[in-house]
């Protein structure tokens, strides 16, 4: 953005009356008068903006500019009237908020004046903008949080972009029928009457218990309503997490690679990274134990459907992790981002499905569910959190919007949402098999395919010996929207060669075509 | 909640096949079968849930629990068809989950068998709830952060309610027709399709440029559209800048009396308060001087109407603020709560329109304006955060919810929000006015009322000499809703006998007849 042209344009701006209009200087035409203090005083009585208001606004800026000293005295109500051939009572009101805020002061017997209290290096008049924004630019950076430090070295979005896709949804499949129809039935009086600021941050209670069943049905989570707590998404779930265990400093174990938004999550709070390795069946449990001097406080996993890996964690490692977290007072942080879309096998149960002693923060969504922008997500704390994460969500935002939460409950209770994962379930599986068969006929055995057996993405691994500026250009020319895996990957180097294939919302006939001309041009077989 | 019934709930539930039964024990008819091991496996054909699933959850508990204990060999698929009467794709589909998910292994010529990787201390049999969930209550408070310990330690929720009211709105007259009218027309699908996760987490821009306009218009406040964030509530407004500017230890300074919810959420990130009067003129800016030591971060105000106490700071003060925050690196908060509703002259012109320099950040909230439940608020920050404070919204919750976003874009450019405005100050007013001379009609000058000419509530004074606790009660058994002031005061002591009075969402005639039959039972004239 252009900064200094905004703060330039608001300095102009001050100067009209005119709202919208850009021009520095008001026109002179009929509505302006000249007042005997030989100063301009802009009025346009035809501007719809009442003239008590308009007068009041022009000796705030005449004062704030400093064209008016502090002590100087201004004309009595009665001579202003007289003076723009007013009512008096439009003089006066004027008047009152002037005085009312300090601009103006009266002194009995003697008449009205700019408030001498208002010192002249207060004021505007003098000061350069451009100078200012640099000086600021500088202060702000000292003045920040480490937070805020962290936020302010962080990349545009569209870099932003190309590091997190992958897990792109398929909008054009968004049940928005159904969703238009309950969210009409939920904008009823009857329902909004109920709508004061929602008592339990937590959630609406109704939509708690279908999350319980739903969860008890799909993911093996048995819990109690209350520890399902409702979030923006499962982004805020993470953030709740962090900031409720982790003081900066403390060490947080994470996956490696890892999903990108944690491990910038987790970062952002001042949390040191300890990464262990993945490797074909998931974490790598048993270098937990090397670990254990360094008192972690929290373990991040994606066991079902590993990010960006897509492999699956094996029971004994589960059990393994849940008894080194038990065994080390940390709690366990599943993020089980898209395991409803499972094409082999049933669903795998829940890692917190195993659990029983309660050091598992479990976190979902719906964005990846029902269409990305409702931000709806939950998270399943331990009963003895349940107290401290509903606070967490009070102090965040008070609560999330409960329009939604109603449709969603009723969502959920009548089946849409299942019918709905049933549906893509089969949507995306076609298109699953549609590209593992393309790349499978376009590379053979030397491009080899992981993760395609859950989620909405595939991890391809090239050769080593194609260049990855080669493979990424051609991609790029070829409309193929392959991503490089390097950032996920914080100690383990790079496997040269390993792309992501997000395939939710791309055309599966037109992406197999994208492909066959890549494979064309690369001629690796 | 129970927190011991919700555990043993789950282990007895964990036992029984049938979702939704409680009793522990499968009831013995048709469907349970006698295994050759002397296991018996509950299947229930009539269930619903396929065999092949049934057949999974059996054998899992089966081993979770311990009775099948490692190493122990299963019956083949083959053998396990027959005896169940099943066919062999059901039981190939069961056992290849199994052993997908490394419960059961096999081996080639030998057979399958329990997994000898999963050692029986990692089980779940022998262990005792009621001690687990004590450890817990132990252990997690150790393991959770300064900012969980201080959520950790809040009140429940009904207390706060008490301690928060004096805000709230007339739910009654939300724009409920116009808003979901709107809505609808937002969730047609040519709106939808865009909702991909939103690109710019600070907000849909043509409701930021709709904000900048009402903002020139009502509140003085000129900025670039980038400048406008859009946030859930202005609750999040206020975490986020208090998590950008404060690291733990920091100093910020506050009013005193102060709005709780700041104080909380100053407390909750670690800040060290340090209170400025407020008198009748609002915060004592000369105080400020004493402060300059504590090298204070952030100065968080409200003042257009100062909570609880209803002044209003005058220009001199305001511009003494501006310089000190400048000259010593602090950045201000300015929390614009309920300006909009202001009965007495014009709306006062938000501090932040003085501010030519970029040190303050400037909340506001349309919960107050529209409906509570409403989660959409915003934050006008300096060109120079703008980047930050974008990325602050992305590691919170992405975005806000974006069909309210468009619905909120047409309610404020098609005038309804101004509409709406200026309907509920005359609505207000009135409440306002009827109240007033009610207090005045039965108290006299016993009892003197503050910040009446704006806001929602106001603050009246009762002589010092009744007793608190007799007010009190006399006022809950007279269904007047006076809440004490006592919360709000940090280092002044609190001035006996203040209490706030909301009266937005109360019908003024009622609150009339209480305040009459209050004061006769109270006896002060």
């Amino acid at each position: 953005m252009n900064k200094s042209g905004a703060n330039l344009t608001q300095t102009d701006e001050r100067k009209s009356l005119h709202s919208g209009q850009k021009t520095s200087k008001p026109p002179f035409n009929s509505s302006v008068i000249r007042l005997f203090m030989d100063l301009q005083l802009s009025l346009d009585p035809g501007s719809g903006i009442p003239l008590h208001r308009q007068i009041y606004e022009e000796f705030r800026r005449l004062i704030l500019s400093g064209e008016w000293g502090a002590g100087k005295k201004v004309p009595s109500s009665r001579e202003l009237a007289d003076l723009l051939d007013i009512s008096r009572t439009t003089a006066t009101s004027a008047y009152n908020q002037l005085l009312s805020e300090g601009y103006l002061k009266s002194i009995a017997g003697s008449g009205t004046y700019v408030s001498n209290e208002l010192p002249d290096k207060l004021l505007f008049a003098g000061t350069k903008q451009e100078e200012k924004t640099e000086t600021n630019g500088r202060r702000f950076h000292d003045h920040l949080s480490e937070f805020g430090k962290y936020l302010a070295a962080q990349g545009d979005f569209e870099t932003e972009g190309r590091l997190m896709t992958g897990g792109s949804v398929s909008i054009e499949q968004a049940p928005l029928k159904k969703w238009r129809k309950l969210l009409m039935k939920h904008t009823e009086e009857s329902s909004m009457l109920a709508l004061e600021y929602s008592k339990d941050s937590g959630g609406y209670r109704p939509l708690r218990e279908a999350i319980v069943e739903y969860l008890r049905r799909a993911r093996g989570v048995r819990c109690d309503w209350e520890q399902v707590i409702i979030v923006s998404g499962s982004q805020q779930a993470l953030d709740f997490i962090v900031r409720t265990h982790i003081n900066r400093g403390d060490v947080a174990i994470v996956e490696d690679p890892c999903y990108f938004g944690a491990h910038r999550t987790l970062s952002a709070c001042g949390a040191k990274l300890a990464p262990i390795a993945v490797d074909e069946n998931g974490l790598c449990v048993d270098e937990l134990e090397k670990m254990t001097s360094f008192k972690a406080r929290l373990i991040y996993v994606t066991p079902s459907h590993q990010f960006p890996t897509g492999v699956v964690l094996p029971l004994p490692r589960r059990l393994k992790l849940l008894q080194w977290a038990r065994d080390n007072n940390a709690v366990i942080v599943e993020d089980d981002y898209d395991s409803e879309f499972r094409y082999s096998g049933l669903p795998i149960p829940a890692l917190s499905a195993l659990d029983d002693s309660g050091i598992t923060m479990y976190t979902g969504t719906f964005s990846k569910l029902i269409f990305p922008s409702l931000r709806l997500g939950y998270m399943v704390v331990p009963p003895d959190l349940v107290h401290t994460y509903c606070w967490a969500k009070r102090m965040a935002d008070h609560n999330s919007p409960v329009i939604e939460q109603l449709a969603l409950t009723d969502f959920i209770t009548d089946g849409s949402l299942e019918h709905h994962i049933r549906r893509m379930r089969t949507y995306y599986d076609r298109k699953r098999q549609k590209l593992t068969q393309t790349i499978a006929k376009c590379f053979a055995d030397k491009v080899k395919v992981v993760g395609e057996n859950a989620g909405m993405h595939l991890t391809v691994r090239f050769p080593e010996e194609i260049h990855s500026d080669r493979l990424r250009e051609l991609a790029l020319s070829c409309g193929v929207p392959f991503r490089s895996t390097g950032a996920n990957y914080l100690n383990l180097p790079w496997p040269q060669g390993e792309y992501v294939l997000g395939y939710a919302n791309i055309d599966e006939n037109v992406l197999s075509k994208s492909i066959e001309e890549f494979a064309r041009q690369l001629q690796l077989t």
